[in-house]
């Protein structure tokens, strides 16, 4: 792992994600930006004292020439630096897990991926809300045609977290976020509303063509976007609207997802995950629990509970990782990866996201929010 | 009344409004389009013969002469025939409650207006959901302050009925709604997108400034609009979408308001319309239930019965049929129209939605979705 | 009307219900026990002076010599004295709409309801929540085998306004309930157990055959049980629980509804009176909406407004007294009372409802919650 | 680990919850009641071959003399050998986690319970959802104060999966648990109703004086309840119920626990774990959620996740055991458990649960459900 040190927030989910299936062990890491702080972390959380490193390069020097060498690096640092560190693991040879958004420029995200593709190693990003096993009960209603054609898509991700300016008090997540060269161009549709849109295209199996853009910064000196509206084309003619936001008060972590399609809809929570509202055309909306014996083969492979026993975002993530576990391994192998490894996100649909946020911004800064094809969709 | 006659939907709404708080007494009609089902219906309605009318000229002139002459008249006619008929009506000195929206274009809105104006009559337009208690107090919280200065307004108004091309199948409401000629320009936009704007205005107090628009027309054949898409820019820098929508399965009526400002947000459900959700800044989000004795007198005039006991569509319309009473009695009497007149959708809250409407349709159809100025706002 | 005037509660209801399906005038009343206050509230009301009557035996004999006597009385005063006023009003040849609960005593129960038998005058006690549209649907879903054989009936009916002594602090409703001359024998019990036991057997068209009761008073000095729990069974071996409160903290009228079968469950909550929640044995569970074409006769002719346009409490209590109007002009006709005139509560529900407290209280007080009989079921 | 093998339920949770906080490793276990399934099992979870037994009796005779011996054994088996199995662990100095309910019978809940006390061995039962972290802000919330003089407890515990006779059919959790032999005398009362009762008092910190049920068995031929209702009276003159259920259509998990005091509520529903609806006295209701700053230290340190990221019964689960190790090590060092430690199930738990059940079948089968009082509570 690269960074995920103390005081981080999504690397302590990592960690709890590679252990809950036991397809994982932690042995090595460079945690933190500050060598000591990394060292003193590491040793709290049990991994050898040599294979605790200052920096990831460090870390690729030390782990590529090891017999037990690493099989794959998760990276859990600001955005700014995926790219530097998934590029050296990548072409040291290590397969890895990689934080979204992929890079914070297009270039680089094209770069990363073809990298990907080039060096054979794996590189998945890690679109936490496409661990849920309903967010896969719902993209498999949709490709069955359970709605028939989508007509509309309404996905919104809104939070509060940074309704004032946090990152002037202290705040470290905040802080990076904030800040042009680290977090990338955008703001609330970087950090945020890249998930949304994965999420969207995900259970739709619709690409994106064009977006059009009206992004606002609420809190005063703050130098990005903290609300984003975004009017989105996809092919075959759905439309959608996409809504991020670091601002909204009352929103903990508001991700919903609704689908319209010719013969239904549905409409799923990211903060009620084990549900799903169904409507059939002129039907009475059902609620459709995780762990039912019905549910299809994506969504029963990813659930641990029966219905009424709630899992959550931890194993949402867990179920990301062992989709990750399944597809590296199924490389290795040559077998199949089965239904774990099925709409694993890959670095094309980081590139995707990134390509996205800028066209988003694009659209905003340059031309007036005016529609703007997608380049990669 | 003109309109409202047997089959039609929304005439019977204000007949059970004009009823419920005992302001009105229905003495009146042309109620079809057809004058035979017109006085058959008045007949079993308990209006005497000789006040059934044929036409709405024919009411006019009839209803001009009599000593017991009508107070004021409901149009409840479909889109294109209000403008004729609200003219006539009001030049021969009566006062009107014009269903929504007001008129078919933005001139002929203009020129009802300024009728209202230059004879002194009161022109209302039924805005059925600012007649909501809790629509009240949201508004009564963010003009107080409750919220701080407002950032985003969210509002959807989302339905399923049209889902599918009843307006082939002989639905009448459909019928004439899909029709151009009798509709107006925007399909959901002018149907219902009217609504969720003055929802909005009216919950916030903002003026709209410009709108960006995507519309779509997803059943085949349809002409006009049924979904729209619209981005929102409020004076003072507030964000806002509004989403309307014609065909989204499983949504009954589902209009939504939700308004994030500095220091808290507010959210309504006009299908769970007794409660209105509040959060503090990174407070817990209370449930303010209609009835309590803490509410603003808004809201606590238009209440009838105790929190827990469901006030819903018709008792709303009743606010705003009790609303128009109060006003009409304040212009004869010289007295203050009092809590119930404060915010009384009026002729310029009609000309304002119709100007809304025209812009969004303009902003999709002539500027590629590009941002529109609103001239009445 | 007896009762209901200034300042009272439940005679403003029966007013608006009266009104708002056109089938009934008010043009007199006994408003008030204080003749002055009654006669001032009747000039407000639009009553002729002389049939504000200074007390109910004044009206009995005031009306019953005009020609345009009244057809119906409503009876809307404190407990104890709708025995004496229904039995003046039915031996004077009046038809009665009488509140519940019918009489404090068994005894004047079955008296009251042999009145009316040998009258033949009409009798109803308003069970306001068997008006509800969706309560007609639950009812006609059991009856039709929806549910299979009906297992289990949970009531509960809890209330917040009690939960202090408000009754010492001059609230004028909390004063006689907790009064056990003016209230009878059971207080929560009494006052809304009573409604919540006619729900259950209404929906599920089951009879109860004994209860189990632990009565409390959790405030202190009041002189009658604020909290009551009943165990139920119901003929068949249905087995249900009833809840009342009048201390419940947070609900503001919570009276819902669960009862499940060997085929499905359904439930209903008051404060979300227009969907009810359906669910077939191992399905997903259905909310059914108000409005719906497809539902029953029962619950479309007791519906205004198409679904999502939410109904209330007025329009349940509407759809009581024109089921009254029904079966009163269908006894009078000799017709039949058609749908309207379904369920509607009669005499003998009230006699039932009288006899439940009765075996309530006598169960905690003289058998130590041990199971008694019901007499009549 | 004994018990908890392939196919098994609660096993599985076990093994995820040791893992989470990584607290724990599975090193030994006698997995099933057939040996060779056992050993298969063992393998699969990379148990060493000679730590995979035959009997639990061969895993205390082999473990007791390792240098690398088990600290801790978990009792995943049907109810009926929990006691012989907790007893041979005890007895050999093991600690033990044990499944509810701890026994079968009050006189073996007692014997262990004072065996664990003259042993000194740590033995804690898993009361899973005293593992949730907004249980734990309910309980302090209550003996903080908040609630006020606690009156009214409702809890309930349905479930649907037994509403026919799926013992017949095979499913194995469904066929010993339905069997008095393996069962015990409470059929959803012990299996259930033992959790909500615990809940209940885990929460308000009162203990149950006193109780009066009604059982009810609804499919046909089974021997136990598989249905409850019971009269609850607690020290201090609160009251309450209880209902159990395993035919209740509909209901998943549906565990919810409802709480009124003097000056406040609280209601916690097991399928939306994250949430606490509380409301003061006269107050808007408020939804405080899991994650927030705000909380008491016994919420916080059972949390994992931000506010909006949903945890749930894994989580519960890992909570209880990583509260398990706190005791355990506190134990061993001498020093304070911490928050983590606090209000962790004990055998004096168990021993309760078991003497609930028992009083409870006894109302009702030797007391016709008459009121019987607790010994131990
Ligand atoms: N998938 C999701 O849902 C999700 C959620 C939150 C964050 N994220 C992403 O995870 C990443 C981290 O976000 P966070 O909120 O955890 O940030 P954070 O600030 O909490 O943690 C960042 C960690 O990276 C370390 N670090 C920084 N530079 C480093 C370097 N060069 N080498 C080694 N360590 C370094 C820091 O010391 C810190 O420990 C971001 O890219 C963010 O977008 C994703
Ligand atoms: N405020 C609201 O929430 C709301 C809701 C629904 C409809 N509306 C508006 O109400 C109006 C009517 O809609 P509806 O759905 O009730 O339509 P409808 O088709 O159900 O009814 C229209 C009625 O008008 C009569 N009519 C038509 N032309 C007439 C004429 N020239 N003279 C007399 N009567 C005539 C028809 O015979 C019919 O009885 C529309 O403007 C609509 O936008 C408002
Ligand atoms: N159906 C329901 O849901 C429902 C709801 C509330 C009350 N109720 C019932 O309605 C009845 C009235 O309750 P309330 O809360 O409205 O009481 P209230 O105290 O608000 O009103 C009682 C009214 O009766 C008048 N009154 C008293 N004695 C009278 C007499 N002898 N003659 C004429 N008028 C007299 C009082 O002056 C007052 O106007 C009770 O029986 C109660 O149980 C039913
Ligand atoms: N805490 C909770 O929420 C919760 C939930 C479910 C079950 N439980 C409890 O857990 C226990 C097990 O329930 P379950 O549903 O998992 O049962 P199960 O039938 O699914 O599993 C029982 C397991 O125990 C094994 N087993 C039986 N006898 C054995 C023996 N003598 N030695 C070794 N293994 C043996 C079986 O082979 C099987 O693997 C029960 O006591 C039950 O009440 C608790």
């Amino acid at each position: 792992m690269v960074g995920g040190g103390e005081g981080a927030y999504i690397g302590g989910i990592h960690r709890f994600a590679a252990r809950l299936d036991n397809h994982y062990d932690l042995v090595a890491g460079a945690f933190d930006v500050d060598a000591e702080r990394g060292h003193s972390f590491a040793a709290k959380n049990f991994i050898d004292r040599d294979r605790s490193y200052g920096d990831y390069l460090g870390m690729v020097t030390g782990e590529r020439t090891r017999d037990d060498r690493i099989d794959v690096v998760a990276i859990c640092t600001p955005n700014h630096t995926h790219f530097p560190i998934a590029k050296a693991f990548l072409e040291a040879g290590f397969d890895v897990i990689c934080e979204k958004p992929m890079t914070t420029t297009v270039e680089d995200a094209i770069a990363l991926h073809d990298l990907g593709q080039s060096t054979g190693r794996f590189l998945g990003v890690t679109y936490t809300y496409s661990g849920y096993p309903m967010v896969h009960e719902a993209r498999a209603m949709v490709a069955r045609g359970d709605l028939g054609k989508v007509r509309v898509v309404q996905v919104e991700y809104p939070l509060e977290w940074m309704a004032t300016g946090i990152e002037l008090q202290g705040n470290q997540q905040a802080a990076w976020r904030t800040d042009p060269k680290k977090n990338g161009r955008g703001g609330s549709i970087g950090d945020i509303g890249t998930h949304a849109y994965h999420l969207a295209g995900f259970v739709t199996g619709l690409k994106a063509e064009a977006v059009a853009a009206d992004l606002a910064t609420f809190v005063e000196g703050r130098a990005l976007d903290d609300n984003a509206h975004v009017m989105i084309r996809y092919e075959g003619g759905a439309r959608g609207l996409l809504w991020s936001s670091q601002v909204a008060i009352g929103q903990s972590n508001g991700l919903r997802l609704r689908v319209f399609g010719e013969n239904g809809s549905l409409a799923w929570h990211q903060e009620q995950p084990n549900e799903l509202v169904f409507t059939r055309l002129f039907g009475a909306p059902e609620t459709i629990k995780r762990g039912r014996d019905d549910l299809t083969d994506g969504a029963r492979v990813r659930t641990r509970t029966p219905p009424g026993h709630p899992e959550g975002y931890i194993e949402a993530f867990t179920n990301l990782y062992s989709g990750f576990a399944a597809v590296i391994r199924a490389k290795e192998s040559g077998a199949p990866a089965g239904s774990f490894g099925e709409g694993i996100p890959s670095s094309y649909d980081g590139l995707k996201g990134v390509a996205f946020v800028d066209a988003v911004v694009d659209s905003h800064e340059k031309h007036n929010g005016g529609w703007l094809p997608l380049q990669f969709a």
